[in-house]
């Protein structure tokens, strides 16, 4: 069977994937009267007078909610809140697996900036996290940074800055494995949806100078009349020196990484070629990247990594989501800063003890990876 | 300890008392890839096609919303959605012990009935039905009506239809021990806020003709002009006849059944004797009945129920809302309906084999129950 046939059939199966139940057997009168009432009565009032004791005695200190819209589901696009509901029941199952937190998730049936934000506030309260996954740009950048500005719980839309975390870190355990400085890498960014323009930000902050970001329309640079408000303040900060640099191919020649987020081959054999020696290709389209592995390596490639599991060097934001939200919560972090995500990358990328090209990322399942990210998430006494 | 204290003690024990987790142990990269990507996009896939498929590959189909705005909570009042969070959180897992549903809490942070109905639409999707809770009078009626109207799953506002279903069972049997008919029967309903008024509607729904209902400030009647819109069409079709019966004491003298859903303390021993020979009462303020049963038998009663626990006749809604819920959910029924409740509490009351004046209602344990009431929740074919 094909891996989406031995899928279906699962979820057939459990008829969906995820279920809630009560930490305790609730199957005599006197636990009854202890969970809910008349003894749930005065947990309520303890809490009606101090409000941080939710955090304490109800779910609120270990759950997140998995919030999607639909419009922007894997590879698939704007498929609505129905058919994104397997996935982010998926990514609730994550959570747990791997980070030991509760998760639930959100699907919501209305795809307008406004009401996203208003509808996520005003469920808030039961939530200590809100992991936001799946939402198209440019809008998710408004919902993010506006829940990140009007919550008192941390907020992360996963697309952008899990991603960029993972992203960054193994662009720190390949940049190490070629003797490579960030300020000296020549970086092209292919996509500048939630991913492109993240990992573009992720590399920035590492340190890097030297990047060119294309979206379908080639090089974003400051002359460009067609571009977002996201995309026009992305062209004030990288200034790239774009002499005659237009197009994605112009912009490779002389590259020595190539991080694509956009579409299914879309790199070509002869596009390596152009880059500088031995390039790192990172080609995360999903589920076809945008060059096969093997072709890549070919004409010339170092290390190669894509966004699936049945090649080497897999970027899957397992390896960061759980740990940060974990973090976040262990350290009571209202706000998950870019600075904070950027040391989450450096803890990941350590995990790794001696990285290969076939091997610049932990094992997902390596139970020491949460604690590493975890513990990146925390405020920086800057005193 | 007190029941408080044991209560307090649990939920500083559990942080939190419901959890979410995978029904599938993700041990491996093989069920990685069919519970997540790659694999959960042909799920997806699916489900965009054929939207109705959502019910049986994910947790919709076996999945409630405990939904409160927090103004209502127990015999608390207005304490606000974090308050109110341990209620519906021992409420959803409730839903799990006794009907096998999963079900989660959800506490809004905004109390505009608009809002309201907006926000639980937009997280609608994810949902097989819609447990309202704890909101308060008049509100209530109105997002109860305008959600079961908007939505193509089953809503019940709890403490309405939920409350008085099970008040209805406890009376059919009260009734059969008596021998009395509910068309010869006289009955005072105190508190005209969500419960009273939807056990007051359910009474006439059996056939109950003499109905006197009261709120804080007297009998409620048409020439009244202080009524809100709810208890004026009730003042219509309630038709009492009300010659000088204007407070609850006259309301009361020669009444045959007293059900309280209103202030502690507030019967009296000389306002039950004022009642018919034997009269049946049902005190059912929380956590204080309008009259302790002690003082209600040794006034006369022949029969008295409260909503507490260590009383015998406990009126309580976990008889009703799990087998509610689990019929609707497996006859497929989009609108639960004032008849489907009256004969769910036909089906409860017929639960207790040989009802006795200490035993009117079955033991919430009792296995049978959710399968008796939720055989009630189906279409009728009418042709």
């Amino acid at each position: 069977m094909s891996i989406d046939q031995i899928s279906l059939k699962l979820h057939k199966k459990l008829k969906g994937k995820l279920e809630t139940r009560s930490k305790i057997k609730i199957s005599n009168k006197k636990i009854l009267s202890a969970v809910y009432t008349p003894g749930v009565a005065a947990v309520s009032k303890a809490i009606a007078v101090d409000s941080k004791l939710a955090k304490l005695y109800t779910i609120k200190g270990n759950t997140i909610a998995v919030i999607s819209d639909g419009s922007a589901v894997l590879g698939l696009g704007n498929i609505g809140p129905l058919a994104a509901l397997p996935v982010m029941e998926g990514k609730a199952a994550l959570f747990k697996e791997f980070a030991n937190l509760d998760a639930f998730p959100i699907c919501l049936e209305t795809q307008d900036t406004e009401e996203i934000i208003k509808t996520v506030k005003n469920i808030s309260p039961v939530f200590g996290g809100i992991n936001l996954e799946d939402i198209s740009a440019p809008r998710c950048f408004e919902i993010e940074k506006r829940l990140m500005a009007e919550l008192d719980i941390p907020v992360m839309h996963d697309d952008q800055r899990g991603t960029a975390t993972v992203v960054l870190a193994a662009l720190i355990n390949s940049l190490k494995i070629k003797k490579l400085k960030f300020n000296q890498a020549r970086i092209v960014v292919n996509g500048a949806g939630a991913a492109g323009t993240a990992v573009a930000k992720a590399i920035y902050a590492y340190g890097g100078t030297q990047i060119i970001v294309c979206d379908s329309h080639g090089v974003i640079h400051s002359e460009r009349t067609d571009l977002t408000p996201e995309k026009k303040m992305m062209a004030d900060w990288l200034k790239p020196e774009i002499k005659n640099i237009n197009t994605l191919e112009d912009a490779l020649v002389g590259a020595d990484i190539f991080v694509g987020v956009s579409k299914a081959n879309l790199l070509t054999p002869i596009m390596i070629k152009s880059m500088a020696k031995q390039p790192i290709i990172f080609a995360l389209a999903n589920p076809t990247p945008e060059i096969m592995p093997e072709i890549a390596l070919k004409a010339g490639a170092f290390i190669v990594a894509t966004g699936r599991s049945d090649f080497p060097n897999q970027i899957n934001n397992v390896l960061a989501f759980p740990g940060i939200f974990r973090g976040a919560l262990d350290n009571h972090v209202t706000m998950i800063t870019d600075a904070m995500l950027v040391k989450a990358a450096q803890n990941l990328a350590a995990c790794v003890k001696n990285p290969t090209t076939k091997k610049i990322l932990p094992d997902p399942f390596d139970k020491k990876i949460v604690r590493a990210v975890a513990k990146a998430i925390k405020k920086i006494n800057t005193l």
